[in-house]
């Protein structure tokens, strides 16, 4: 590796292996079915890894990402409200040869998906999105979700197959949580008893994120969920307590590039490879990502291409030229800066691997 | 435009064009070099309006971004510590056809790089980054600079051009900051009398950013500046007071997606497009960019595809499917995430065009 360019993504493919089987079998000990939000690794080959260790399906975010993941497998949920004319043409192509779900909050969104679904001969299902606390998308009450329910239930061209919820305000592993999870489970099981009660079925009840991944048998409603930065993990799950560093399976390489300034280094990986992101926990004090071989250090600013980092608690900066290893806060949008990544098979071979969604936000 | 996927960059040329016109006026007028920085575009087009309109020449932050701008011009300054292996090779290799100057602050760096251009029998230029105030690089003294210069001036494949600096520090127009322009100027004009007394020529003293443009003259040892941001501006230049939101030629259409949360709406461009980059100005109170349609607006939270915004101030919230046009804070990242742009020729008329170096880290 010692001629390749810096920054670049390392990403350990035992550890990905790891991560996927660990999840895999909570999923078969709690009979909840895994559905991994491709938007971590946007990548076809991690997609069938996960495929393989036994998901029921794939889940991405935007309808083209949703195309590129169509390589990988024939079950995707996209968990967005794809409402606009671009996306709503696009994902009723994909429903010709895939069984394509959306998730959605408004009947707006549910009658243009028809419209299109229609227009083209194929039927999407829809998953009604309620709000179980973060407040950014979803219907806001039980008697709300009923009436979208509905709705999808009177419309041609789509199908309701049931709820989606994603609770991302909850940050922190049981026991600091139970009021947070009992009211997400609250909310879905008075929707569930009001589909009921009208005659509908929500036969899938999709739940969602890292963070909650593993708590996700305290919330019983649940059939499945759809964690994404699990595959990898990030600074942002390890100062919530979820897993360790160890767990983390994407590391940057970088080059010190200047020692010029005292008390600090300089690497070339800034927002534009690191992105801004915070940690969840402790954000503003934390940095922008873990420098591995000097865990003393604070990378205190990011401008485009240049990382600043606070060496005065370690015991000494590493020298020009040399290379360190960064766990970046929120894996996520770095992955999405990159457009490859190197693949180690964990016996020193290294193989490029293509970002193949990267920038995919249509 | 109504079938094309949201969201996505629309830059108007005429504005373009205006920006372009009147930075180059003004290094006429002072006698100021202008060698534009390609990072904000990353476009070979635009690079190539920039040197239509006078500039001497291009500058980019990385290597692999001066290689592709190669294709537009044939003089490029690269303001960046490029010491490692990957990169000195490749800058040597460019510099077979083009003029290459590298701007550092270290004897490692101009070693390395002086053996990458004699093992390529080519001789590249170097400028000594000096610190005048915002401690991310540059030696930290004049006499430093001085050491500096004599180490290149000894070294075979590297030739002694100048010095460069970045007051990235600089956020307020004249009059507020008298004293922090004056510390710059005392600063070069010290390292530039150590030079003239050791017998080397600064022939070339590159200062630079786009907020500090046009107060330029008021540091009169610079030769040349280096903005970027200048030719689409954002609303960290418009919060700094620089320029008007009129003068802004680049912003984002998007389309609102979810109304379902009250006081609300939720626009189809997250992080993973608009950045978490705040405003230089009141970056805790401004939000993510500024809605034009809707300018009491706040995008008070982005996460990875989702921007959500505070709607409680407006008169009336957009209608789903509406399209909403962002300008946001910092375009220089926000442009690298996009694959492509719409250029507006002011007249009705749009065509795409290619993020030539989009992603290009290296």
């Amino acid at each position: 590796m010692l001629t390749t360019p810096t920054p670049a993504i390392l990403i350990d493919l035992p550890m990905v292996r790891r991560n996927i089987a660990r999840l895999a079998e909570y999923g078969l000990t709690h009979k909840l079915n895994i559905r991994p939000h491709t938007k971590t690794h946007k990548s076809i080959r991690m997609a069938r890894l996960q495929l393989e260790a036994g998901a029921i399906g794939l889940t991405a975010a935007k309808v083209s990402e949703a195309i590129t993941m169509a390589e990988a497998g024939d079950d995707i949920f996209i968990a967005y409200p794809a409402l606009d004319a671009w996306r709503t043409e696009h994902l009723a192509g994909l429903a010709k040869s895939r069984t394509v779900r959306v998730g959605v909050d408004s009947e707006f969104a549910v009658d243009a998906i028809a419209a299109a679904a229609r227009s083209a001969g194929v039927t999407v299902g829809i998953l009604v999105d309620i709000d179980v606390g973060l407040h950014r998308t979803g219907v806001q009450s039980p008697g709300d979700a009923l009436k979208l329910a509905q709705h999808i239930s009177r419309s041609g061209g789509v199908r309701l197959d049931g709820m989606m919820c994603y609770p991302g305000h909850i940050k922190a592993p049981l026991p600091e949580q139970p009021a947070a999870l009992a009211s997400v489970s609250q909310i879905l099981r008075e929707a569930m008893d009001l589909f009921e009660r009208a005659g509908l079925e929500a036969k899938m009840v999709s739940g969602g994120s890292s963070p909650t991944a593993y708590q996700s048998h305290h919330t019983p409603e649940l059939t499945e969920i759809r964690p994404g930065t699990y595959i990898y993990n990030d600074m942002s799950v390890v100062s919530c307590g979820y897993v360790g560093i160890e767990d983390c399976a994407a590391r940057f390489t970088c080059t010190v590039v200047s020692t010029a300034v005292p008390g600090k280094f300089v690497i070339d990986a800034g927002s534009k490879s690191l992105t801004q992101d915070l940690r969840s926990k402790d954000p503003q004090s934390a940095g922008f990502g873990h420098v591995v071989e000097y865990p003393q250090a604070i990378i205190t600013r990011l401008t485009e291409e240049h990382g600043e980092v606070d060496a005065r608690q370690c015991e000494h900066r590493p020298k020009l030229g040399e290379r360190v290893h960064i766990i970046p806060n929120h894996i996520c949008p770095c992955i999405n800066l990159h457009t490859m990544a190197w693949l180690n098979d964990g016996e020193g071979h290294s193989e490029p691997m293509t970002i193949d969604a990267r920038g995919q936000i249509w």
